[in-house]
């Protein structure tokens, strides 16, 4: 197709997974390799016909071709599994019967972190390319290490220091005394003050991370902003979605546990604090001084007040709205917060009682003719 | 008013349309050629004094002066024609006979567009200047077409393509390998990779459009990112708002079709599909793999789970949760998502059943004590 | 801890207030200064150990210094008082008893805005540093005063006025024509056009004020984009959020009362007004041509429709969905939204109906039964 885009017709939009105008790819591999690397089993296409065989790329169970490895991990695309002409399919023990006589397998119990894996294999994430942009001002006394990628327009103020390997994107800002630590990857017009970055954290572009928090105090003549005087703290491997927003704290430290992962515009109140390995869905929000343990989920569009303790392994799900402490494990859903079985609970019971409001008799006394 | 801004008092807040510091101005026109443009019927002012007069501009009903057009297309509005000084008013067919003696009108039943095109003549989108700021950066490698407006601090990649007459706004960034079409308008701020663009594309400030979708496995050691290998496209006369995110693909394309609108602040999940003339309002977000057909519009703040499909026509309401199928021209509300009527059925039934707890007898035994 | 940034330990969590690689500190103070800058009254320690000690900064109860002030405004975190090594706290007179003995205090009936006075003591806010960056841009025709500070890479456009003492961060991008009070702080990566600002307005980084709002008519061939011909108008003393987004105007303008406060990742359509001192909490959305009066506060996640009026001092809770007019003083929630009391009404109803839905006889029958 030439420059423009009409709209797309089913073959254009199914077969341009790992497009070469964008991605670099590595290969071919062996079955035998990637179930190595992968965690997995590997086996043969039962007809033979890919014995010694390589394969050059991935792709969908739809488009993929013969030295193409394709995967299955939702059990509602299964019935693509038979017509596919993938040469080898990744996925659970429970499908692999199901593989086309032709076709290899890698047989895993994890098979969506074994597809990642192979993915990987064949598409790495890219390195650093050592230097600053001569269009990159960086203060006097910052320590950027040699091996870091600044670009184009990024502003870096004075005092800051930055680990070995890290990428900073375009129009990147960060400010005086950020420490951003190694193999990190800054996107492009993040703008970052107040904050220690731990290593192998990722900013997506146009993150937004340690301005002030919302606080105010009410004055005689308006409202008064109250000094923020707390930091961000951005642990080890944690990763921020694009145009997300994180508030430092006003007097303590805003903490994104080891690990967590933010989606895309997130907000973070000051003071919050979550633990290790929490992830929270695109536009949730997080209100000041509210505690996270590890491994919660906040699903997308929920949000929780402030000053609120959420216990680890939590599930908050979409659009909840949390105004009290959640225990460690427990599933809540619905606004106010309450538990998923108690929502469709809930659900069902008003959907009953609305029912035929205009027949004779009491609407909520003859259970029976209610049961629909 | 100098310099500074304090509260303004009403007659300078209705007195500002088209402030000439920030629009240009064409025109006059007569009634007549406003009314060819606008596909609506002329209708010269009953007391005849309005014969052979031209219009200098446009204005809203309680401040356009005789000179000026104005509009009406809410009947919520309609008070106020009485007492409009406009010396012509853009009105549906039921308002006609309500417009004032000396005030003309153009006819239109569809009023709104009618209007849109008249201010339209009055104020035209502004055209490309063509050249490439001294302080943008291009890869050497990518064809700018001649024609092309590219701002200061914008940063152009490696193997980009760009049609004619596009803008490319300050600090842009776009990825290497990406295809802009022509004519697109790309706001200042906005990052795009790993993307094609067709033609009319607009982009207001801030959209982030290519990066990963959020996607990761878990791993023994904590989450592991997987690499998402697909595009995102934004078919023709596309529409993205301020600091909106488009997630790309992982294993296909995430696609917005021809014609849509995208507010504000929206979020678009991996692997997402809309069809051609969607509608999406603010901060509504489609999480991955959901796939909407033609002409659905997603109201602000709905949310939609990843992997359903939203049929042509449907309709999904403000702060809609919307967690399963949507069939074609449904229109649903609620979370989780209902049809409209049961929805606002059951906010009666509840209001019913929540009244008079206090008082005696069973509560939903007596339906004719509760209808209220 | 070098640089990186592991796990933290509770201490250095909580040990970090006012970090000097981020925060300037003015001072010592005596607690007499200080109560008076504050408008409280200051209480020797009991023991008569403070009596004329200085204090050098601030402090959280559970970690400031005995040369530290804390402070607590919030009866769930009293119980930190007891033990708190702190040398003076701003409280609550129904608190000052709980005060150790060695402990000072300055009691204040508005202890919060005591306690931001005293922080800003010791950490007023930076001055401008007057000057144009070498990297920035400023056209010909515009303004600005010499007092102000203009970042790299910002893009002053032509005809803008820029008032004394205002800092324009980096990668600011300023459309033609704008007007720009004075003492104003623009964050960096903020993008304004068609707008006039008062003095001491805040926009914090990333927020984008004055594109188009979302205006179309449906054509024969698609969605037709009606002009925008408004502006935005902040008022005096207005602060915007991180990421925020606030389009102008179609035919009037889109206003921000004079003290209004709005948090990040918060969306106002085209021809909003809200009055003064009003308060938006993050990702709340305010739909086009809706009205607030003066002192509403809008809290997080809430959305409003379009064409509405909200009475001033109205209170529109968390994830609220306001489809009609909100007279002036009332407090709402739920959505569709409803008084408070009616809300958590019908919670305790829909629970008390969905329970025991396997227990024998009528569900709603038993009253007494249900009463748990």
């Amino acid at each position: 197709m030439a420059r423009g885009q009409g709209p797309a017709t089913q073959a254009e939009r199914t077969s341009t997974v790992a497009d070469t105008r964008f991605f670099t790819r590595q290969g071919p591999f062996s079955g035998e390799q990637m179930a190595k690397e992968a965690g997995g089993e590997f086996i043969p296409a039962r007809d033979g016909h890919a014995d010694g065989r390589t394969y050059v790329g991935i792709g969908p169970l739809q488009s993929a071709g013969v030295a193409e490895v394709s995967f299955l991990d939702n059990r509602r695309y299964a019935s693509l599994l038979d017509g596919t002409k993938a040469g080898l399919v990744i996925l659970a023990p429970a499908f692999a019967k199901q593989v086309p006589a032709g076709c290899a397998a890698i047989v895993s119990s994890t098979p969506y972190l074994a597809w990642s894996r192979v993915a990987r294999m064949f598409h790495p994430a890219r390195n650093s390319r050592p230097g600053i942009h001569a269009m990159a001002i960086v203060g006097a006394s910052s320590m950027v290490d040699p091996s870091c990628e600044v670009g184009p327009f990024a502003v870096i103020g004075d005092g800051v220091e930055i680990g070995a390997g890290t990428i900073i994107g375009s129009h990147v800002v960060i400010g005086d005394g950020v420490c951003i630590g190694e193999d990190c990857r800054i996107g492009a017009h993040a703008v970052i003050s107040h904050a220690t970055l731990g290593d192998r954290v990722t900013l997506f572009p146009g993150a937004k991370i340690g301005q002030d928090g919302f606080g105010f105090a009410v004055g005689p003549a308006g409202f008064e902003t109250v000094p923020q005087l707390g930091r961000v703290v951005l642990e080890h491997d944690v990763e921020i979605g694009a145009n997300s927003t994180i508030d430092r704290g006003s007097v303590q430290d805003t903490v994104i546990g080891a690990g967590s992962r933010l989606d895309n515009l997130v907000q973070i109140g000051h003071n919050t604090r979550l633990g290790k390995c929490c992830i929270v869905v695109s536009q949730a929000g997080i209100s000041g001084s509210t505690e996270l343990g590890d491994y919660v989920t906040v699903a997308a569009q929920a949000g929780l007040i402030g000053h609120i303790k959420i216990g680890s392994k939590a599930r908050i799900g979409a659009q909840c709205g949390v105004m009290s402490d959640v225990e460690a494990g427990a599933d809540v859903i619905g606004s106010p917060a309450m538990p998923f079985r108690e929502f469709f609970r809930n659900v069902a019971t008003l959907r009953r009682l609305s029912k035929k409001p205009e027949s004779g008799g009491t609407r909520a006394g003859h259970a029976g003719a209610e049961e629909n």
